[in-house]
Parts: structure tokens; sequence; C-alpha cells
């Protein structure tokens, strides 16, 4: 379906980890090892915190991430410590800027790989359910997009696993009423410029893949000539679709149902269960 | 806020109507002499019928027309007896393809200038008065392809004047719920291969422009010169956002409040009044 | 690099030939099984001769042909008796619309599958060798189009074989001066709106894969029950980079070194080799 | 034909320069009031200077810059303490990315208003001209593209002046040849991170606007409640084709035939002439 990249740490130019890694970003856009579709060439985006400022920058586009020079130029002139990649497949929806992961509201940074089964019958249901003072701001037309406006209509500022748990509780609920089975298939990155949220969960147990990166400091005992290792803080963190190299030990599996958090200090790694939205 | 053109009559090169008169449709994006904006540069969209075909072709594209080269070659080697042709000027919706008109659903094609009012706040309120079965339809995220689907709604395919009035009275009606004024500002065109509707509408009561062109028979009359009128048989008929050039007697203004049907035999000019949608 | 399709035959909607086989145009752009890069992602292009019009129509785009609506929207609506379709693989030229294929000028269409070699050290030596006329006519970056405007000043309109061997002979002869090794790579077709010329050509004598479809007649006799044979004519051809589907007996390989000539009456088969043109 | 915008001096956020002031890039896309078009919607570039990176990045798109997201996106997230932004009006070439400006070799920028006269017929000699080892890195074109390596053919890097002179002076020879009148029509910006060269010249003299800002200290007196002028320091210079504002006293015009260089100390304005190359 798609694949994403999710950086926390040390900043740096985002081409060193977009681009450099052997298994990067335009390799996994032509040649997906682990997704569903080896070709994710339906548009593409990437999000970053810059210092001093609020909200992240968003930069989107509706050709494929291989051949885009301005995604070229931007990773190599740009620097960050929290930052975004995605690349997209789409699974039937318009390939239009507006349905480019990521999205955002404020400060907040979401990305999706996965998708909600027979969404074109669920989609009203689930938009009416969205909170009417967000309604209107929703742009696009995929369930990615629809997936954050309802974590956010159950407080995804306040209580992000909560609210993604209801989120997930509501759509898997309205699918029932519906008789759509394995109704949530997902992956989702969330980020607020400090912290680093990343979701692995489906309805029927079999997951779209999800892997972090170990401790730096364990990661520079094992390989103490990597040169990127030694640039980067131990703060440092990766959470991505598919693993951007073949570096022993560099990549652990997200367990299934289950979701991390990366943050000053130490990382969390918590069971994910839906919950019902209150009524 | 948009430009549009709609032909019907004796299948013509669309070139001959979108691109050689002198107030053409670039000009017109360029420097629109009538509407609210003279730069129609957000898009753009073309919807022909093709002979023996059920559905019309539709093609669309976010950059502006007057540089478009697809446009060129389309409407230079393709003929066909009805059209539209539309020049979009966003008013805060997203540059994209499914913002683009026409609109098309099965046999028939919609396209609008103007806007509702406000539209950020009505915008769930009347999603939610489409029709659950069409509702997953509509992918874009203007008022206009909404304006659509709730004339659909109410019934199009069978009773065009009808639903579109009922469209409208749902549009006001919310609007005052809402405590918003003037809601409705609007030309609507509408085909379904054979006839050719077009509506021109606004609460307050002062529209944005619309013409149509006179009888071919007696412009012939006026103009034995005129080399396209030589080529085109009596039912041909042109409504216009504006005049496509300044043939004196060419352009008469569809008045307020109404709409005209373009058919084969008598066409017909008829008051608008919006309706409320039975409950 | 990149992989083609050309008619010949009984009008038909583009999409027949286009969207309906199983080894389509998409399913090339996403899974070239013969080409040697699988994906062909870096734009596209159509053209097609409509009825009575001297000049072809030309439809390009710089994204993926798989996700593109216009071009579904014109091959389900346009018949042609003549077309080329083309999905590109950049070998290091930008992606845009005048690099995409076919080439036009006047009644001439033009499209390519391979490369010259080392093209960025020759590029200029081949630029000077065009009719000065013609140069400035040239608007893209790409070895395709360069080939096509050499051949067109070495005769095209007028011979084309012979044309398109000296502008290879003169490709070698420069690449002889210049040290660079196997310099020509290439399949390529070329019409004129009645005749269908395709050529199968490499230094190195290992040329990109290129078939042609067997006789309609004898096709009938061996698949009576094929649909889309009880169509089309007997003058009906089709030349490709890949087969289309298959139906066992229906494709034939172009032999090394040769070109094909499609026409009213008796189709030929000739050995094709360079020529130095005339100093 | 194009506008242009050129900043030098304190760091800042490219949307303070470009989308703040009143008479800002998008204004001028939209409504210019001193260029030959008032309309420039043919796409657009920046290109900015990075910190402690040897080349600037460049972002250009094709479409307009008044609805591009991208820009908006870029230009509000980065600062930069020099930097580049051109509107385009095509004279004629493709609307495409490689014919956007700013143009990037190394660390040198370069942007241009204005055009060749009759490029069409002088394009072929001049591109002869360019140094056959930089000739095959024009991706584009334009007559913009092609007086940028003319002008590194003559020695850009070490001596810019000397070098614009000589580009201008084999325009005008080529020209001469060729009995075309009028030929160069030129404002250009050329910066390589530290010193900024802005040129205003045409043969006629008659050239496109070009203005300079006043000195910083000096509209600080003039102004003490601008909040701008408070942030920036006394380095701080633009070279706008159109004043970005109505601020009285802050625009100079550049006279004709003259090019200014800003750089760190005593800015400059001097004479320009064409020079003929060294044989």
């Amino acid at each position: 379906m798609c694949r994403w990249i999710a950086y926390s740490g040390t900043p740096v130019l985002l081409s060193r980890v977009l681009f450099e890694p052997r298994h990067n970003l335009i390799d996994q856009s032509l040649h997906s090892r682990m997704g569903v579709e080896t070709t994710n060439g339906d548009g593409f985006g990437i999000g970053w915190y810059a210092q001093e400022l609020t909200t992240p920058a968003v930069l989107r586009d509706v050709g494929p991430a291989w051949n885009n020079r301005n995604l070229q130029e931007v990773a190599h002139h740009v620097r960050s410590g929290q930052f975004f990649a995605h690349i997209r497949a789409t699974t039937g929806t318009a390939v239009q800027q507006t349905n480019c992961h990521p999205f955002r509201r404020d400060r907040w940074l979401w990305m999706h790989n996965g998708m909600i089964n027979e969404f074109h019958q669920l989609r009203r249901d689930l938009a009416l359910a969205v909170d009417p003072a967000l309604y209107p701001e929703m742009e696009g037309s995929t369930d990615s997009e629809l997936m954050f406006y309802l974590s956010l209509t159950f407080g995804l500022t306040e209580d992000p696993p909560g609210a993604v748990a209801r989120m997930v509780g509501l759509v898997e609920e309205t699918a029932r009423r519906h008789g759509v089975p394995h109704p949530v298939q997902m992956t989702v990155a969330l980020a607020d410029g400090d912290r680093l949220w990343a979701f692995r969960y489906s309805s029927e147990g079999s997951s779209r893949s999800l892997f972090y990166s170990t401790r730096v400091d364990s990661l520079r005992a094992l390989h103490p000539d990597a040169e990127f290792l030694q640039e980067v803080g131990e703060e440092t963190r990766l959470v991505v679709s598919e693993p951007l190299g073949d570096l022993p030990g560099a990549w652990n599996e997200v367990p299934e149902s289950s979701y991390g958090l990366v943050q000053p200090g130490q990382d969390m790694l918590h069971p994910f269960q839906p919950q019902l939205p209150h009524p």
C-alpha cells in the first residue's frame, strides 16, 4: 500500500536518512520488499519540524518520489530533528496532493500505511463521526485522513494512544454494523515535534510490517565504524515500514497490536487495543 | 470565480468554439471581462459526448488552460455535438483534478460558476443530505461537486430543473439555520448528451453573467459572411459565461432567476425558483 | 528503458488495445517482463491519427500511465486506425512533457525505446548535425528526440528506412570518434497516418525486444472465438515491445537488425543496416 | 515577461520577503503593475543558500506560484540570508521545470527577466558558442538558460560582470549577422552565496524595470516604526523587478545599462556595456 519513515533525534539533513541508506526511500518506492505492492509511485510527502517554529512544514506531490527533483532539493538542504517521509500506492482514491501523507493539523503530523476495508461503504458513517468543527478541514478523500480526523475528534492532542484506540474502536464497530470483515489494517506514525508515536495494528492480527531502530549506544558497540552512528546522539531513533539497510542488529520488529513512544528520555513499547469511543 | 462554455449542435472540432473566437477560453482565462476575478488559472476541464458512446469523456488538469498542450491537442482533434469547457478560479478549495469541472456521473455532465457563501460552515450539513448511496462517490472538496450530488439526490436524472430547484432550496434553508446570508450564487450547465440545461440564479438576485447565442437562422440573416454560421445547423446553440466575440446581435443575456433548455426542436426559457426538498 | 505499442488497422477505441489485453500498457508500466527496468513510470504519451485531419494528436504527461485519468478518458472515447502509445523510464534526462514520446512533426510520429550510449558526451556533436532549419524546433533533451530530428535531417519524409539508417550511421560514427562503445540501442516506431515502420537494431547486435502480430486471417483460423479478431479487418497489425497477452501463435519476434513496414496491401520485413550520411 | 526578487542580508524566513509585503510575489504573479504581461502564471522557482552548504537549493514547479502549496510551505519554514524568487510568463518555450528560474550551477544561481528577440532564429548559433564541456548540462529550451551557459563559457565564475558583458556582446553580434533588431532585453540576477549582482540592460536602451532597496539605516530613520527594518541588519538589500510595497523612499530604480553588486561592505553601482568575446 504505502511505505513510511519516521526520524527523531539529532538534527540531520533529511537526505542522510531518506537517500543515503542502501534500501532507501527511492529504492522502496520502486522495489518495496515487504509491501503489498512493490511499486509506490502514486505521490509522496515529507513533513519536518524546523527549529523554533511551532508548525511543521509539509512538502507533498502527486508524482513518484523517485524522479522528483524538489524532494531531492529540500532533502539535501534542510536539517531537522524530527521528520516524516511517506510514499504512496493508492488503493483506489484519487492521486492528488490532498491525499498524500503526512497530514498536518497545528503541530501534529500523521501518516498511515494500510487501509480501511471496504472504505467506500463505511466512509459516510465515519465522516459523520468527525467533530463538526473539524469536518470542513478535511480536504482529501482517503481513509488515512479520515482516521486522523477521527483521532483528533477523540482527543488526539491530549491522549494520543487513547484517541487512536477509540478511532480504531469506532471503525471496527462501524464495520461490524455494515458486515465488513477485517476492517482495520494500519501502521501509523504521529508526532508533535517532541514526541513520536508509532502504532501497528490490524483487526485480523496480521499487520503490515513495522520496525524500530536499535538504541544508538548498542549499535555503536556493534558497528564502531558506522559513520552515521558517530554523528547522531543517543536519543536518535527511526521507525520504518521496512529496514533501510542490512546492518545486523539494527532493526527490531514492532510487535503485533502494539505502539511505541519515542521521546526525550526513555522510549516505550506498549500493547495496543481498540476501545469503543464514549457514546 | 470561474468561466464556462456549453455547446450543443452540429458536431465540430472543439477548437472551433474554444480557441478560434476572439474572446475565447484562453482569453477569458487570462483576461475575463465580466468575472469576479480576471484570472482563471486554477485548473480547467472539458467534457464531450462522443458518438455512440453512452458516457461523455472528461479531460481535466490542475494548471492554467492557457498553457496546456493536451487541451490544445484534444480540442484540435476531437469533434463533438455537445461539449462543455470550464476554467477555474478557486475560492479557497484545493487545486486538484477532482475539484475541476465538469463533474460527471453516468451520462450526465455538470459545471458551475459561483459559490455557496460560507461553504466551510455549511459543508457538513449539506454532505449529510446527499443520498448515502451516492456519498462515497464524491471525490473532491468543492461546493460545486456537492451541489451536483445534492441535485442527483433530489432526482436530477428524472426532473433536472426540479432537482436543481430542490438543491438550491436545501442550501438556502441550511444557510438560514446557520445565519449565513446570500447563500447561493450560481450559473450551472447540465447535459445528458441530448439536452442541455443552463441555470442562472443567486439568493441575492444579482447573479453571475450568463448568455445564450441567438438562433442560427436569425444570425445568418444578420451576418451572411460569418463562416462558422454556414457550417453549423439550425439546432446549434451556445451558452456561455461571457460572449465569445463581438458579433452584433449574437448574444442574449439569460435573465435573472431563470433557466434555459436546449434540445432537439424548440428551445425553452423558464423562470427558476428554489423549492424546499420533500422532507 | 521504455515500452511501446503501435497499432495500424481497423479504427477501434484506443482502450481496446491499450487497456483490455491482459498484459496491457498499465501492466507493462508496473511490471514489464522483458524490459531493462520493470517500472516505466516517468511519463507516457499517446499519438493518434483522426480521420480527415492531416496531423496526428499527441497526449503526453509526466506522471505514470497507470494512474492517469486523462489517458483513460481519451482512450475510452477516441477511435483511431493508427495510433502509438509509449511509457517511459528515463535514463537520466528530465521528466517533462517535451521528453515524452511520441514526438511529432507535421504528419509524422516517432517513438523510441533504447538509448544512445554516453549520450552526454555525444549530444553536442549530434545536435550540430541537425538541419539548422529544424534545430530550433527541438524542445526536449532526450536522445530519442534528437534521433528523430537527425532522421528528418537525413530525408525521413522521403525515404524513412534510408534516413533512419543514415541517422544510426552518424551516431555510430560520432561515437567512434569519441571512443564510445555500443552507441545505439533502439527499437523505433514511425508512422505517417498510412504507413507504419518499426526498426529493431543495436550496435552490439543485442537489441531490445520487439514483436509483431500474426496476420489476422491466420489468427482467426487458430482462435475462432477471439472476439477482437472478429471486429478488426485483415489489414490490422500491432507492433509492440512486449506481447500484450498469451494468445498462442499471435506474436512473432522482429529479427535483429531489421525493420518492418505495415501498409495497405502486403506488409514487409527487411534487413536494417546503418549507413554513413552523405558528407 | 517575468518578475523576480533577490534578497541578500540577515537570514529571514523566505515568507517575510515573498509573501508578507503588500505587492508581494503572489500579487505580482496575478497583477503585475510594471511587467509586459500582467499575469505570470507559467511556473515559478526559488533558490536559497543554506548555512554551511556549498550549493544552493532550488525549488521549481510548472504551475502558478499563487496556488502552490509547496512554495508556501518552504517559504514559511526555511530561513536564508541570500535567496531568489522568480515567476514566469513564457514567451513561447515549454512550461516545464527545466525552463523555470533560477538556474543553478555549483554555487551559482541565475535568473532572468526579458528575452532574446527572435530567439528561434539565433538559438543554434548561440548554443554552438557554449563550451562543449558545458553544453550537455543544458536541460531546458529557454534563452535564459542559454544566456547563463554562455556567461559561464565566458568566465562567469572569475569575472561575473565581464562574462555577462561578453555574453551580451555575442548575442548582439549574432543577431546582427541574422538581421535581428533589438536582440537583448534583460534584467538578470546572479549570486554565489556571498555576493549578488543585478544587471539591467537592453539593446534598444529601454529595459524592463528594476529596483534596489535603500540602505537599511537610512530607511530606519525615515520609518522608525517599520518592524521588518528593525529585524534585519544594515547589510540587507533587495533587488526586485517591481517595488514590493509603497514605503516612501524605499525603492530606487537601477539606471539603464548598469549593474549593481551587493556584498559584505560597500555595495556598488556601475555602468554596463556589452563586449565582444575574445575570438
